[in-house]
């Protein structure tokens, strides 16, 4: 029994003439490391939904491409044009959640006819995903599903053939977005470290890996498991250009016999 | 260029000549969390090796099963009995020592002979991975590859239908072997948490997380992704009885439009 079911409150009888929401991990960008479920469930459905930016192709439906049958309904789902506005400012966090509001409903319009929707999510579903975000907002009222995903960072570890924890080691995933002084704060006291975000941070990133004496140990990955991913000792990239979903990584040291 | 490579002194001659050494990651249990590599090159694989307990059946391999081929050579990696000595006893160091370096000499015999071996990986192999020890002592000789897989913990997070972190929220993930003070310190410190190794820890993990006052949101998640898993509340779980590799999860609780 799962009880922490977040649809314990749809009655029985619902159930089965309502549509299953399914939150389907694509993983970290490789076509080849979706799970066989997750190319299953693909190609089994009848309405596939995805986020992407305005004028974009979406990169979650760029990776599932292959397994998306040829009668299949699309939805895509397009985040308003937020980038001129701070991402903490209160306007930028209305105009998102009025997004995931109406997101959500176009999605409810299809579940309530008892049609099947899988919404198509980048690397692991449950880590910083959209998908949470109409997950939260559909729960009460339709049953949920997760297919779990390789997430963006395992396939940056691959992609570098980079062992991250040994032992008792800690690791901690930090997004980029904090204050130099709590990153700083962070990475000293982990034996390992993922951080995520990079975007505009680099620069900032770089100051507070020297604060805690660990740039030489800092690895960059960009577009890790793509066939135009980059990876290097961050020490050797001269520029602090990067990607939003560029990582860095920074290994564990533990015990080992 | 992968500059971080652990086969930059493998001449670009001997390399043609070598097998190749792989970790293929399996996923967290159920064998449709496979990726569409994985599947493909324990299905190719002439040679598979995997780690197993004396006297049980390899977890690894009963993931794969399906995918070994009819005429493939099977290596079983089978852990001295230490189970009498603490892991941080210098006699158990030094046996698990002993065994990673004859079963690194075993994987370089085939290796040296030109014949690729796949190394079967429950979870992501760069994560608290047996895989890692053989690949230290075996980049220096010979190419490897690695084929991220689906973590445990991604694993844990889809069964459990459980969001786990959100905006900037930080994750942290921490072995149950640390002792008490360290546990709570760890949870107080971060938005979201999960624990690993539980084993004989939970009863400790429970004091640590009454001191981080976190224990009304811990999650527990036993075998997940699997048939048998279980998943509830820890306040609802009544004994401290817990395989090694169950988890327990701390969700974020962060930005959320």
């Amino acid at each position: 029994m799962n009880i922490v079911d977040p649809n314990l409150h749809v009655d029985r009888e619902s159930r089965i003439t309502l549509g299953v929401l399914r939150g389907v991990g694509l993983g970290p960008g490789d076509p080849e490391l979706m799970t066989l479920r997750a190319a299953r469930q693909v190609s089994e459905a009848k309405i596939v939904a995805y986020f992407s930016k305005r004028g974009k192709p979406s990169h979650a439906r760029a990776i599932a491409a292959r397994f998306i049958a040829k009668d299949c309904a699309e939805l895509p789902l397009t985040y308003p044009l937020t980038t001129e506005i701070p991402f903490d400012h209160p306007d930028y966090v209305a105009a998102l959640a009025a997004f995931y509001e109406e997101s959500a409903e176009r999605l409810a319009l299809h579940l309530s006819l008892g049609r099947d929707v899988a919404l198509l999510c980048e690397g692991d579903p449950m880590l910083y995903g959209s998908f949470m975000h109409l997950q939260t907002r559909l729960s009460s009222r339709f049953s949920v599903e997760v297919c779990a995903g390789v997430s963006g960072m395992s396939g940056c570890f691959a992609s570098a053939r980079q062992p991250m924890t040994w032992g008792d080691d800690v690791l901690t995933v930090i997004p980029a977005t904090l204050p130099r002084e709590a990153l700083a704060m962070r990475l000293a006291a982990t034996d390992a470290a993922v951080v995520m975000k990079l975007g505009g941070n680099l620069g900032k990133l770089r100051l507070a890996l020297q604060d805690a004496k660990l740039t030489e140990r800092a690895i960059y990955v960009e577009r890790g498991t793509m066939a135009d991913e980059k990876i290097m000792r961050l020490t050797d990239k001269r520029d602090d250009d990067a990607p939003y979903f560029a990582l860095v990584l920074v290994p564990g040291d533990g015990r080992r016999p």
